[in-house]
């Protein structure tokens, strides 16, 4: 058996064969690559959501579940720099589940397929006595060569972060605790956490205008998926844990329970793009893109070990505690 | 809740909208079909393998299981007339699940991969505390305007089918009650079942050479996969039981128990495919292809029945028997 998802996708890239030929890149990015015809590339994902695992039915309203399951695979085209295009749908439904919920799980797919252009062309079902789950997979295109990839990051680049990351795991806490019954900033973390937000059009700006030189998107956590990147550049990270941008801890919340720089960091599920991005680019970055901050936390470094720098200086590991779900599923 | 898989596919192509631009073919068909480029055309699709719908762990070995999960995806594109490029797998396991059934879960795939040039280039992974599942996801190319689809049978026309039917289907039932311990018809059979061969040079044949007006593979039965064909073409057929190609019972079977006819008629898996073909290219399908004969099982017919004609001219209606994994479920 296998300890968790990183050993087993280290596993996996061994025992398949490497990508040759058409394929531009293949497990252990965001996406696999492909060329197809001249001058384009073809960016495939695929992820699963699966329940008590994703979601729990009695938390995530069905259209929630079918919005997420979209947006995480959107999100991966995002991280790519590409278009996203069309989603096939494999929907393994548990036996109990109604007409009404799976009418509603669809409606939240296709509201977020048709506002990001995506045509949802097939798929697969098959009903089950156990749980629920989805297999989205996501095709998407890219001009070619232009790809963005976790592996190009070089020591002494800015590393960036969309948005306000902990945002949906402050949400999911919310509503297990308070329900859907909120105001202001617990409104909106709960928002954050039944609709994600994929940013396709930060990716595509990014490989646009040839800013960045490493992008992931942030679906485990920022310690977890800085983590990957890092790995696949062959570099490490210094983070100033005062430029990570925390959620707004809302009134509602039990504010002594809650450690929003430790949200920010292990929180998963908030789908914002970490970028890297050389010197001569910083520039260039805006401070916002389409209404969502952009901000600098932290540099790329040589040494292979991912940093976290208090204000008083002090240093300590910032260790993967972001969500890993084979972990989770075998706890 | 849902009756069976073709009620829920119905519903959800009312739900989803219809495919426009790029898109050629939606849901509904054996593969959804996009444009890329000039001059060609993409296939997507996936498929799912469940352990206690589509495959039992005391009875189908690890590499069987990877190898039908990725047979039943490229039987698809095979029944479009593509060729395929690019696997995506999804891998759902339960918690028992040990490294080695998972290694050689791959080295099946894998190999029929590797024997199909078929990239695997990535995929998703969970870990669970239910059935053990896979999502495969495969794409294809067709040259533009090639591929061949279920909707273009025409009153009149001849249908065919390739290989012998229901040979899956008694290879379950020999493996069921004898292991594996079998040689002559009913080896075959076993091996037919647990690593069928699907007929993508055949596909690709019938596209290249102009010669089917319809194509889809025989999956879940012929009886229920000369519905879907038919319902797609606004045709019925007639089906003579004397040119069914039946499987060789072997002298293991208990002779008694086994309807080759029945087994020909509804038994699933089998991944051959189930063509038309109009009046005047009749005369350049081959008997053989590349070693499978291809045999002329009945005609279409303008009425919407499907109907079974004896030997002695009695006639009755073909009703759909194959195997609706929704079906099966809810029983």
């Amino acid at each position: 058996v296998f300890k968790n998802e990183t050993e087993f996708v280290r596993w996996l890239s061994g025992v398949l064969p490497m990508p040759t030929g058409r394929v531009r890149l293949g497990i252990g990015d965001d996406a696999a690559l492909v060329r197809v015809g001249h001058g384009r590339e073809l960016i495939l994902t695929t992820d699963l959501s699966i329940e008590g695992v994703h979601f729990l039915r009695g938390l995530h309203p069905p259209d929630s579940v079918g919005h997420r399951a979209l947006a995480r695979s959107l999100s991966d085209i995002a991280a790519m720099g590409g278009v996203p295009r069309f989603a096939l749908v494999s929907l393994v439904i548990s036996r109990p589940t109604t007409r009404s919920w799976a009418e509603r799980f669809y409606a939240g797919l296709r509201a977020l397929a048709a506002r990001f252009g995506v045509a949802v062309i097939g798929g697969d079902t098959a009903l089950v006595r156990g749980a629920t789950m989805v297999d989205v997979m996501v095709a998407g295109e890219v001009p070619q060569g232009r790809a963005l990839r976790r592996s190009g990051a070089r020591p002494g680049e800015q590393i960036f972060v969309s948005g306000r990351l902990g945002v949906s795991e402050l949400g999911l806490r919310l509503l297990r605790r308070r329900g859907r019954r909120l105001h202001g900033a617990g409104a909106d973390a709960v928002q954050a956490h039944l609709y994600p937000e994929p940013k396709c059009a930060l990716g595509r700006f990014l490989s646009q205008e040839r800013l960045a030189s490493a992008v992931i998107d942030v679906s485990d956590g920022l310690s977890t998926d800085l983590g990957h990147l890092c790995e696949a550049s062959g570099v490490g990270a210094r983070i100033w844990t005062n430029l990570v941008p925390v959620p707004d801890v809302p009134l509602e919340a039990e504010v002594h329970e809650v450690d929003s720089l430790e949200l920010a960091l292990h929180g998963g599920e908030d789908y914002q793009l970490l970028f890297t991005v050389p010197s001569r680019n910083v520039s260039r970055i805006p401070r916002r893109f389409r209404g969502v901050p952009l901000q600098r936390i932290g540099e790329v470094q040589r040494s292979g070990e991912l940093l976290l720098v208090r204000p008083n200086g002090e240093r300590e590991p910032l260790r993967p505690g972001g969500y890993d779900h084979f972990r989770k599923a075998i706890r």
